[in-house]
């Protein structure tokens, strides 16, 4: 039976492993379609229009905005940046569901919209902050300064665990990416999620009547 | 991580395949408690009180009534049937979930109830209307009459589809069976069942407070 797509909003602070956790996903069932971000920032060397963003002028952006084009947005260090709405309903159309990897920002203003019924909310903690502190150190060799912003960061979003649905704490990525897919498996047999029943549930009234 | 118990209310027509789910689901997991009705019709031969039914007078079961002891309760052809609650509150308070095997009308009250937000509800549908009618009649040897009259409670039963969270089609035990599991994992790993979440953020803030 085809389903309605669904909104699956992934949030974390960086360095909790939501991004290998919405690779993991998009690697394990390729009919999901990943919310590429539109941003009036520069392209870095070696990003592509589409990719890792839509790259737009500030004008576009701000137009696409007036138009109710984007799910959510906000403006951060200067730039813009948002999730457009038209993909997002294609792939709904098609019962296809959507990963988006936002922020609690993000998060708040798609379960805010009208599309907010078909939200399912996951929010990835770290097993402790020593170890998301690791994972940041790991991964560059950045500042104190710098370490010390991104911490502040995660300590801002962490706060915001309670508004979702579903709160995982990754210490083991195996288990956490299990419990994703059980959270995503469940999510999509939810009754508002089946529009075909009613027609099933009218056949069987219609062997009842023909009895 | 100690959590909050759910209350998983399992509905369907007579022969779609509640029973066998519900039996499998309690071999799966034995941690689950079926909640035995109580009734006021006598014992049949072989039935034990607390097993099947707890048997209880006329009175005993008006008194639990008024003291707010039923979570849901209802009379049919004459009798009282309904849920206690203490078993249920005990079972949650230890983190276990309870396993409802009742009707549209048991559903309603119980979702409607103090505990509503506990519940998790599952309607089970037979994959047609002849099917259902095959395993009716494959029970037993039963008068045409017996088995319109179940056909008409089944259609009454069937009506009720729409107010389930989820709807499963039973045109496969095993596969129906594994739908039930996943949507019993995925609910308990709900974050407004999982209390403990809420000191373990505390740990996580206490750590940022330390660095």
């Amino acid at each position: 039976m085809q389903r309605r797509g669904l909104l699956l909003i992934l949030s974390s602070p960086s360095g909790a492993g939501k991004s290998t956790l919405a690779r993991r996903l998009m690697g394990w069932d390729p009919t999901i379609r990943f919310s590429v971000s539109a941003t009036t920032r520069a392209p870095r060397p070696g990003e592509e229009d589409g990719r890792e963003y839509y790259f737009r002028s500030r004008a576009q952006f701000e137009a696409m905005i007036a138009d109710q084009q984007m799910l959510e947005h906000a403006e951060v260090f200067g730039n813009l940046y948002g999730s457009p709405r038209g993909p997002v309903e294609a792939a709904m159309a098609e019962g296809r569901d959507t990963l988006f990897d936002i922020d609690w920002q993000g998060g708040q203003q798609i379960r805010n919209s009208a599309l907010g019924r078909d939200v399912v909310s996951v929010f990835v903690l770290p097993p402790s902050i020593a170890e998301l502190d690791r994972r940041l150190r790991g991964r560059a060799q950045d500042s104190e300064e710098v370490i010390a912003g991104r911490m502040a960061k995660s300590r801002d979003e962490i706060s915001h665990w309670a508004e979702y649905d579903y709160v995982l704490v990754n210490d083991d990525i195996d288990r956490s990416f299990k419990q994703l897919q059980t959270i995503l498996e469940a999510e999509r047999m939810r009754r508002d999620r089946q529009p075909a029943l009613t027609d099933f549930v009218r056949g069987l009234n219609r062997e009842f009547e023909q009895r």
